[in-house]
């Protein structure tokens, strides 16, 4: 990766003075780099480009380039790639898209994407002008790097370095990544992905830029159906592929957001501070905007005391911003929200007091304000101040800064291979050797070692009840026969089994899955069962294994927690033993690659503990 | 409210040369329409005001003004307040707070309030600067309107009339609404609103805007749990003052938004287009904003068709976007997003092409732009495309645009006096003859005319389950004669009843409720019952009385809408037995203003109908 670094000689391949062309500005960029490193222009119909002599073609260089900038039309494109392999250039960047060629030994960036800027060695080999500064910008779509940039110089924002990888025939968004992570300036990232190929491999990364101080906020795509549909366990099509983007974002310690706006407001946040706690303090000159901002709090989960309403007198001495502030320091964050920034905008004898008075402000303060610039902006800006022009930008940035956690680290299973082979019997009989409690039952129909009431079951078939595969509540050995021959005319011979029917009172119906995700590997998830499942849509997942304390943190994002914990006078569950089952769940997807899914469906839960009561195990699609 | 439009003299009391005094800049602004109307300046301790002669006091000028704006300090607020009242003086506008005085025939603004602008009769009496515009803004809060019209400004749209109606001592917000539906250059009007009195009134007020085609958007604070814990009802509990103000707006054909940038974002889609329906297509030159858009188009409950990707097609000949967007007709909405509006800016050849497309494009295209301004942008706003830099202002808007209704005609009912007599048994013969089914039911415990299982419940006890006051599943005299001792023995003597246990199988459980909100008046609630009430929040609430398909669409509103529509192979419920049965409820609080809450629940719902098995009505409170 360190071509694409500091080169000391660059070609920009399509340099051109039709300022209509890519290779006309790609080249500008370049220039910025020239009192640096050599930089040569090759275009075949030019002489000279930009005022500097042109190229026929690279052969024609004084030396062979390290880097290599490509911006020729398609056709053209490929051949020029296969000469600069052949030259023993070090590294290219593939602006042009659809290019196919043998890269040898030579490191491709894109192709199809729209280049590179480091700020730290005035390398700038990509469409769109930047001004330095702390942000990371790694991209699979080019243009939506570009739009966070442009978002991010308004907020006075600038970049460390953007790297757009595109089509990735090469380098990977995951090596982008861990180059960032020696890269002095880049204080913060910003990740666009549309997929995450060795999604493991990725979280390690981020981990490990996590760890060197530097969060990585994650835009990620494809909140689609298909991976739902996709899915044959309910679980599955109770978890959206972002569930699991999501998980993976909570291992590496990175956070999830939906739009490039999103993304900078957020990293204006987290430059400045590490959101800490929910808790957030209203400080306003308007009881009017002192409302919106607690009821917009309140929307996005934070804790906002009553607002503090200054009314006029910040007018009569602006001083008492600073001061009230100092007053607030055990909130986790305090919100100036109103026309704190526009004083000295429209009442310029008031100008200087304003940057004063911003100067003292002690904390976690961030600032929404009516000014769209100015003075006053600026100076919250140098002090690292966070300061937004909608009220909303600012309270969904801190609440998602909350979001973000440490990285954890994933214990590696040891894999062993091998499904449990197939049919109930099998994969409970596997399933209760690794802990997790099953009711008892017999194969046959022989209910003598039995309590009643018994089911009576169906080996082979999965998704029992929608089949009509499995008889319930019957009392008598009398009963599980006619039961028995009833499923035997409708299905056919075959494995049948006899297993105790739990009739614990108030119990609480949970699902326990777990799945291979092909980009993250092994996950966990738990949710609401019965009916709740659908309606709540209440799951949440974690990349697997988990620890019983990640298990019960789980528990705890749930909606149905409530009933867990005991609703409207009934006794609260075991949700230690609960957690206790996830943990095992998660142990044996994690160390047994063979199984793609793996559902317990319903997992009854009392006081007395959870019992999985149906269990499918599937093994990979072929 | 005439003198509030366009007065023919006008004078500033507490005018001043200081440009850190209001006085300062209402001055200033008064100037401005100065050719059309008289004005004077006032202020006891200076000759001149901005070079013109200035008076004493009001009793000084050479005439009796017909509008005073007063903004000197609050101790001689009141004394010159009631000198403008003696002298008959029509209208004062009172921006200095707490301020009390008669004010007898004199029509008062405010006070503490940033008063007034009209674009229409060049009267500026207000803090900040106006551009005109088709907006209307109302709010009590001076200073949030003064945000929204900055924001507005910044996406180019500017105000027609801005009230600020401060503490609304005499003209309220409703009145200065009225005043609007004939303010010919006020094409939509966002109110801000903290409280809404006498909210009925309100409603007709902004139905009318609404049928003078002009819509209003409501931001609305308040959204506290105060209501609710006010509450005696579960259907109460579960209900917030924002699900009122939201069905009140419903009612009014108008649109509830939560922040100012969200009510100017709407704002700007409003001015140009009418959202029909949820499909959008989406149109990208980039992949990645075209997944963007689509994710976050379904999160905001739209529908997209799969984006259209450009890729470079556009730098090829501009022409492709207004050809294409000629072919989505078909669409509700048509998204633009992505580099669209920025060629001209970077590429100055295809700026004059750019605006060319810009005015050939069809029918409801809205844009996401990364760029930040220039003369693209402006083509779009003058051509009336909405125009947004962030792509989730875009969707939002267009979302929000599709909760507008239209007004409804509220019936009203005749109200007769008088509560039905305390307890169950008075409560449940009153419904009955209102047409609600119950189960059959008999004073005492003589159970020969009823079928088993019974219910022996105490007539007094409100919440009876969670008093212990109601004993369920008795199946013959005896056991309910046990019972009856038992809660005797418990309760004490008193009436009880008992009544046919409804056992119906595959019953779903719901709620239905109506109550008197202090502001609108009637409103019928429904809701999922038994354990989802509390854990999905799963209610919807509407003005009362409502008819048979707005009782249905409620229905269509709700979570639990696949419990009512037949379950995993479960039979569809009577759902148009309970859209019965909630235009029945609606119309009983309507028609007794003595009914403070009415509450059913739960009602049993089957296929063969609604039953209500219990129920509590309570009058006003003292």
């Amino acid at each position: 990766m360190k071509v694409f670094r500091d080169p000391r000689s660059v070609a920009v391949v399509g340099a051109s003075d039709n300022p209509a062309k890519w290779g006309h500005w790609l080249a500008k960029g370049a220039l910025t780099g020239s009192d640096r490193r050599s930089l040569y222009f090759v275009n075949a119909n030019a002489t000279s480009v930009l005022g500097q002599p042109a190229y026929a073609s690279l052969s024609d260089l004084p030396e062979v380039p390290e880097l290599v900038v490509l911006t020729v039309p398609a056709k053209a494109a490929a051949g020029v790639a296969a000469e600069a392999a052949e030259l023993g250039v070090q590294g290219l960047i593939g602006i042009t898209a659809g290019v196919r060629f043998d890269r040898g030994q030579m490191r491709v960036l894109g192709p199809n994407c729209l280049g590179l800027y480091d700020s730290e060695t005035a390398l700038s080999l990509a469409w769109g002008t930047f001004t330095p500064g702390p942000l990371g910008i790694v991209s699979q779509s080019g243009q939506v790097g570009l739009e966070i940039a442009g978002l991010a110089d308004a907020q006075g924002i600038g970049v460390s370095r953007f790297v757009s990888v595109g089509d990735q025939l090469d380098v990977t968004h995951d090596e982008v990544l861990d180059d960032l992570i020696t890269h002095e300036s880049t204080r913060l990232v910003v990740l666009y992905a549309e997929g995450f190929g060795a999604g493991r491999a990725l979280i390690r990364t981020v981990a490990r830029l996590t760890a060197a101080g530097k969060r990585t906020i994650v835009l990620a795509v494809g909140g689609s159906e298909t991976s739902r549909e996709a899915a044959r366990s309910h679980t599955g099509a109770l978890t959206s592929a972002m569930d699991v983007v999501d998980a993976a974002c909570r291992a590496a310690g990175a956070i999830r957001v939906t739009t490039p706006a999103e993304a900078v407001n957020l990293a204006q946040l987290l430059l400045h501070m590490e959101p800490t706690g929910d808790r957030i303090a209203i400080l306003t000159d308007s009881g009017g905007q002192g409302a919106i901002a607690a009821d917009i709090a309140t929307a996005y989960g934070l804790q906002p005391a009553a607002p503090i309403d200054l009314a006029g007198a910040g007018e009569q001495d602006l001083g008492i911003y600073s001061q009230v502030v100092a007053q607030l320091q055990d909130f986790d964050t305090i919100l100036i929200t109103g026309y704190f920034g526009c004083y000295g905008n429209e009442t310029p004898s008031l100008a200087a007091r304003e940057i004063e008075v911003i100067e003292a402000l002690q904390g976690n303060v961030i600032v929404h304000t009516m000014a769209s610039g100015g003075a006053a902006v600026d100076a919250m800006r140098r002090k690292g101040i966070p300061v937004y022009r909608e009220i909303e930008s600012a309270l969904a940035a801190v609440s998602a800064g909350l979001r973000s956690a440490r990285a954890r680290n994933i214990p590696v299973a040891s894999e062993v291979k091998g499904l449990p082979g197939s049919g109930y019997l099998a994969a409970r009989s596997f399933l209760c050797m690794e802990g997790i409690p099953f009711p008892r039952c017999v194969e046959g129909v022989d209910v003598q070692d039995l309590q009643a009431p018994y089911v009576l079951k169906t080996d082979w078939i999965p998704h029992k009840s929608e089949h009509g595969a499995v008889v319930l509540g019957l009392s008598s050995q009398d009963e599980v026969n006619d039961a028995h021959a009833e499923l035997v005319e409708r299905l056919g011979h075959g494995r049948y089994v006899v297993e105790e029917m739990d009739v614990r009172p108030q119990a609480v119906e949970m699902i326990v899955g777990a799945r291979r995700d092909p980009a993250f590997g092994p996950v966990v998830v738990v949710g609401a069962g019965g009916v709740l499942a659908e309606l709540l849509q209440d799951t949440t997942a974690e990349l697997a294994p988990v620890s019983h304390s990640l298990a019960l943190a789980m528990l705890g994002r749930l909606k149905c927690l409530p009933l867990l914990k005991g609703w409207r006078g009934q006794s609260a569950v075991d949700i230690e033993g609960l957690a206790d089952l996830i943990v095992k769940v998660s142990w044996v997807v994690a160390s047994r690659p063979d199984i793609h899914e793996l559902e317990l469906n319903p997992v009854r839960v009392t006081a007395d503990g959870p019992l999985a009561v149906d269990t499918l195990i599937t093994g990979a699609p072929e």
